[in-house]
């Protein structure tokens, strides 16, 4: 893959972030129809104009890369490059009138994350991180802090619901040893991260359209983003997600999730 | 009381908003040193700030109404008009870099509150009630929205570490009843409640400082807001809150609740 390439990739995501933000904005804080999908998460028509618009424009520019939506699915997944999208990650943020849910763009080349976009219509904030480059936020560069250990962190995860059987006590495992756990930021609280303003995200029950678009931006600004056993997130990673902007802490809550 | 000397309060109210806004603003995002107060939550230079400039305003205008801080305690607590000021609630929100602390400012008379005003200072958004008067966010009136139940409900707590003992538990009925619960937003889940967005707010273990501001805004936008016991909040209620903006789902939360 050239560099050249990589920028005609960039110029595309950005376009679908602006696309995305000009049909969500509109929506925000009004009344909206609320559909709950079979998993009984919800979504609205904001989610699918989104989508729609997101996959229209990657079909007319790059026919051949596969898409994989939270709302429509999966196109050509054999693909060398497929785009993952979530018009909007934190819907329920989104439809209490909370402005940290995001637009989440991803591209990864055989299955590897390259390209990651949170973009905050709202507030317009737009994170961008590209494989080998450091991370933007709003265009000015961006770091992670660092923190000696955990019991200097902050930790965030959106919310302890999404812990299931033995992950919720290994959450809570980390979540008893930090200086401070938040919750309900959705893909915001990854922004953070990468921003130097938090110390630690752990999160499972993940698609590959929430966790792939962070390892580019968390990586570009120095931090490490795995599983919870410690392997590199890929489009085929099963969703429970470990990310730090240092290795120290990271390390200690690695040992305290105990799993392998 | 005549209504003049509310609008007299009104206007130095808002001027507080303004004073504490100018001087948090340039801190959000910044290195700051976090101390841990004896409770353990933290609080930093411009929660200091914020409210030493907002007391001085008060006591050069009003200097017989007695004031009750977060950070500096209380002044003439027996006089007939009583000013909260909770310069940065959520100030965990705010050392995290996360837009939805607030400002909190109460006037309560003979204990009772009569004026409150949620800031915030980042998204630039204020909502003021006024015993009365129709609540407003950034001028404009608004309303609650009706709900017709539990099941349709969306509740808003700031985290579920805020419920000991058997609060946790009564927390959890509610909880589990309600069609969406969400967490970390703090005094902008009482914003988000007055305007509409959303349908229920438990807290626990709150002041008064948290508390007072809340009533007037949820009231004259159309909501109820009392302790977990039906009672009216005041200065010496006990610090837990529950509102709503139907009367439907608050008798089916008092209820669930269970405290008498």
């Amino acid at each position: 893959m050239l560099p050249d390439a990589l920028d005609d990739f960039l110029a595309l995501a950005l376009r679908l972030a602006d696309a995305a933000g000009e049909l969500i904005r509109p929506y925000f804080r009004t009344p909206l129809a609320v559909d709950d999908k079979p998993d009984l998460t919800p979504v609205t028509a904001a989610d699918r104009a989104a989508e729609q618009r997101m996959r229209a424009l990657i079909a007319g520019q790059f026919p051949a890369h596969g898409i994989l939506g939270e709302e429509f699915g999966r196109v050509r997944e054999d693909a060398e490059f497929i785009w993952t999208l979530d018009p909007i990650d934190g819907t329920k943020s989104f439809i209490s009138g909370v402005p940290l849910f995001g637009t989440l763009i991803g591209l990864t080349r055989a299955a590897k994350p390259i390209l990651g976009i949170i973009d905050q219509p709202i507030s317009r904030e737009r994170w961008v991180g590209i494989a080998g480059r450091p991370t933007t936020l709003n265009g000015a560069e961006i770091h992670c802090r660092s923190c000696p250990g955990l019991t200097s962190a902050t930790l965030f995860a959106t919310t302890p619901d999404m812990f299931k059987g033995s992950d919720a006590a290994a959450f809570r495992r980390v979540s008893s040893a930090v200086k401070l756990t938040r919750f309900g930021a959705d893909c915001y609280a990854y922004g953070l991260l990468a921003a130097g303003f938090i110390d630690l995200v752990l999160e499972a029950d993940l698609k590959p359209y929430d966790f792939c678009p962070m390892v580019p931006i968390i990586e570009g600004a120095g931090g490490v983003a795995t599983d919870w056993r410690g392997a590199p997130l890929d489009l085929a990673s099963e969703g429970r997600a470990l990310m730090a902007g240092d290795r120290r802490p990271y390390q200690a809550a690695r040992a305290l999730l105990g799993v392998n």
